[in-house]
């Protein structure tokens, strides 16, 4: 059982928006770029030696992604937008009476007076409002290929005690919108919200703070179906991490990549709103072996353990905390965890044994 | 031009979170039952012998459809849900301050204290916060057959003076995502969003107060070509009224439906993320063949002309008001009117010329 | 009624395998290019100053579709491939026998020893066996648009006389799968099949001989609509004529396009298997409302009036000979024709009235 | 390397139209109409206490599978259709060429004067011309469900020597389409094809004769991810073995499940024309990740394994002879084995070396 308890700042979290970009540093810039550009599809709104500036063929603000080229991959930032300028007033405010570590100033192209924090967590975060319109290219469709990414929609952390993230994260305002736990009351991840999607972002139980994923949305499931038959077509269909597949939490259609860093990304579609205040919060059992994968498909170990690195304010790693609670995968696969299709259904499926 | 002016009635409006439920007078209630569950496949919440309550897939609120046994097929209610119980006290002050006629009370099963009124514009608004939940069958695609309704995503209302009513949506705080007009400066059509999709309702200029449509989501494409299919199947294609296609407007996918009233019924999908207080509003040009039907396929006439008739909250009809201005069947299709493919091209298509 | 009889030549038919290629003149080699290839994305599998090879994704023989430039807009050959050298014999000496106009020798690129002939209802068609193979790019999704042509599927030809037209084809080897026709035995067009798909070739009643559309398959009814987007986004709807919609005749999803020429080219997805001797015909009534557009979306007069001329062997236009039966558009369309949506129901559908 | 020959009988092999219909024997009359009636939604033509008939929704014969009430589950039949009653003759004389046991009669309801035959590799073959016509439910899509079958596409047989077995079935007149193989000529599957699809049957090498599975076709990609979503909401996913995917072989879309006795049902869509007889056999290196799985996604050792026995013609249990080749588990996962998803590439992708 997590212990720590989140202490609200008694000073009002900031209204934010959505999640709006992820900021991620890349050790080649060219394989990364076509990587997201040449494969993906992602438009590009800006680029110079150091840093491409992508978006999504929907958006109408500057970029949805930052690659920019470092020695070492990691994340230098998970950015929102919030409500109003005031609102970057707020966060600054609220994080300063955490006592974390502010920064004021424009730290990407198309981007003025952002805050940027190390927050409770040791993850990088960055609240803006001012910034440059682009063209929304959500007509266009003579650019959009089979596989086109139309929204940026979320992001997924990796913390080890996901009770204490989830209650700042529901001081900063987020709802819960769905969680993985067990008959102990211990919490494997939770889902939280601001737009009206299932997530902005999500806590995964592990060591961190670390990155799991950055996630877009495509419009229909052939999409990205699409894109899993083009990345076998160019022979690099081991850039496929897990998936196709049907999430049970979120109710949505997945599949997870890996970028030529060994950043995960998501692409997503289909989940429900979640904009009411009283929306329902969902709790999966842990052992429910339909939760992750909806078919029940197995999940790829590399999936539990791997993680991108955070940076702090300085462009260094944050370090690593582990999480002393039980592991999904522990208790899920293998000798000493278990999964079921119908809860109380002593057989194990076929599936389970044979795989792992 | 419009010469009326709304004059906002300096107490706050409510919160409002989305277009949440429609009350449809419909004439006979199994052949209604007929076409919304048998054939589209709603979720029947409960029934009685004098109204049938029903939700869509995704859906956790008690209900988003009534159809209400009656001598006269009419809309009774555009319920939204608001953020709070509050929220419906902060919409009675601000209707009476309007000097608007309201009623609290249980208007519906499954909803209680709920305000109703007829706006500044005549139509019967209904807010409410408290509801009952019911199980969300996101998942229960067991149930969900190929055509599956998975949100109500929108209204769209008829009325004379769209700049009159933009003006009072504004205040209630809708955001203007789309409009159409011409170089006069006459907006023939408007859409306004509380959620973050282009529209919880639209405007559209023409005798009103009236109702011009009701819209469900589908999660795909070829769930709303099902519809047809299966339309067809049972020797009913004469239900459709006009598509299936795409939006210029909102560059959704849609098709339109008659019931067994006449009540038009929206199928839609794929309209964009509009959730920034900054989004950009499009303005489309009258005469641009692309901005009802991003094919150029053409409009049939009972499209602008037909309405269903709104009541007040006594169940009496509401007296229509013509318009004034110029109207899109008039300038678009015709020998008056006119539409272009490409702005300043002279020939006209030959869909255009032959069709109507 | 029909009163010309086909008297079969008592020699054995060829053994036709499927239709092939169709051979276009056009008028403006490059904006025929710009269509078939930047808007459609058909292969070039090679080109000169006169003429453009295209080939769909799936295609592994030299080409589908031949573009040669010329002053008039016309077909110069509906080309089958047979099953064997001999074949290519057996089709000379049928035609011999039928004392058709016939020619052996190398017309196209990538085909060697092939044979054309005018037929006895004065098509161009050509019979061929020798054909350069090439890289069959089904697998090559990384070339692949979202409107991915991949095969060609059939022809469809205008004729005056549908019977005897029928009557031939039958004895060419063509299994009947559908017509339509009325209760006074007249048939207002039919449709034929070697591969064991609806057709390889139609024949549709109308002023002829003369060429109604030539049309390509791809694998999703997403594909189909994906085209209809991009025309719009590159703002040539007006190249869009009929549709997208489903057909009663087949079954299949379809869409109607006109190219830069005026000649009509079908994207079409979805029919069934006809391939057993004993596949049932369906026989449509002309005033089912249902026969051409499953939905009862009305076809456009033009669709009706439109066809593209037909060359001899000298490159000369064929003359066309009316048709003098009834005529499809003129028994349901307007004051002296009618549609039923259900048949015995004596309401029009509203769609009717209002739109033509 | 196979050393056994197939000798060709000297009289003319049947023509075969298509693989028509799997007999099955099942353990649970009523568990098997659970799955492939309730669950998979195959039509069913007709049923009694002993058998149920089944077909798809495009299909005009009586049935393509037959369900049989049976102690032991297995295979009673792969039957094909032929061209006339003549085939069914020249089947017969075929057969007793070969030296095979052969039967002639009504084996099922809907079918008359068929032959009955254990082949030369030990399978229980039929084939039939006089066959019941019953309604093709093409049209009726207020009957089809979110995933409808509409297709029996092929069986798949297992057996040791594929070359041999590659031998007869080219005698019988099947093309070779694809096939796995390795640098030492070992074949480890190869595909057949009678219509003009990539295969009405295939053989995997392995201990038999043995049934693989037998496989129906979808129209769209989302008619299968909607069976999983189904299988998920019933809570019975552990019927799903292995996919959805892509094939390598045959590029087509795919889902393999097991039905209440084990046995393995594909579902599949979208492979391509292969009509005609010069069609480019397809090879693909044994060691390719991508071959079964264009993602690389693994095969699970199940689907290697298992098989259902097949009965002879007195309906006893055909013995199993052990495959003395190298086997493709062996070959390409685990210790001894490899894959590669790019040829010379050094590096096993992270997905292999993870998963098994």
């Amino acid at each position: 059982m997590s212990k720590k308890t989140f202490t609200s700042p008694d000073v009002p979290a900031p209204d934010i928006l959505r999640c709006a970009y992820m900021e991620l540093v890349v050790t080649d810039l060219a394989k990364s770029r076509e990587f997201y550009v040449d494969i993906l599809g992602l438009v590009v709104t800006e680029e110079d030696e150091d840093a491409i500036y992508l978006r999504s063929f929907e958006e109408f603000i500057h970029h949805n992604l930052v690659l920019r080229r470092g020695d070492e991959a990691a994340v230098a930032a998970f950015s929102y937008r919030v409500r109003s300028p005031e609102d970057v007033d707020r966060a600054e405010a609220y994080y300063q009476a955490l006592g974390c570590e502010t920064r004021r100033g424009d730290f990407t192209k198309g981007i003025r007076n952002a805050l940027r924090v190390v927050d409770p967590l040791g993850f990088p975060y960055e609240f803006f409002y001012e910034v440059d319109h682009v063209e929304r290219l959500a007509w266009a469709y003579e650019l959009q290929g089979a596989g086109a990414l139309v929204r940026l929609d979320h992001f997924n952390q990796v913390y080890p005690d996901v009770p204490f993230g989830a209650d700042y994260l529901a001081d900063l305002g987020f709802r819960k919108t769905e969680q993985i736990a067990d008959e102990n009351d211990v919490t494997y991840a939770a889902w939280f919200a601001r737009k009206s999607t299932v997530h902005d972002t999500a806590l995964t139980g592990g060591s961190g703070p670390a990155m799991h994923h950055v996630a877009f949305a495509t419009h229909e499931k052939h999409n990205i179906l699409y894109i899993c038959d083009k990345l076998g077509a160019l022979r690099q269909s081991d850039k496929i991490e897990r998936g196709p597949g049907r999430h049970g939490v979120s109710n949505a259609f997945y599949l997870y990549l890996r970028d030529p860093d060994g950043h995960r990304v998501e692409i997503y579609t289909q989940d429900y709103y979640t904009g009411d205040p009283d929306n329902p919060t969902v709790t999966w059992d842990v052992h429910d072996n339909q939760r992750r994968d909806w078919w029940g498909n197995p999940v790829v170990p590399s999936w539990y353990t791997d993680a991108s690195r955070v940076l702090d304010l300085d462009g260094n790693l944050q370090p690593l905390q582990e999480r002393t609670e039980a592991k999904e995968i522990d208790v899920t696969i293998g000798a000493d965890g278990f999964s079921y299709t119908r809860k109380g259904d002593a057989v194990a499926g076929f599936k389970l044994g044979e795989q792992v």
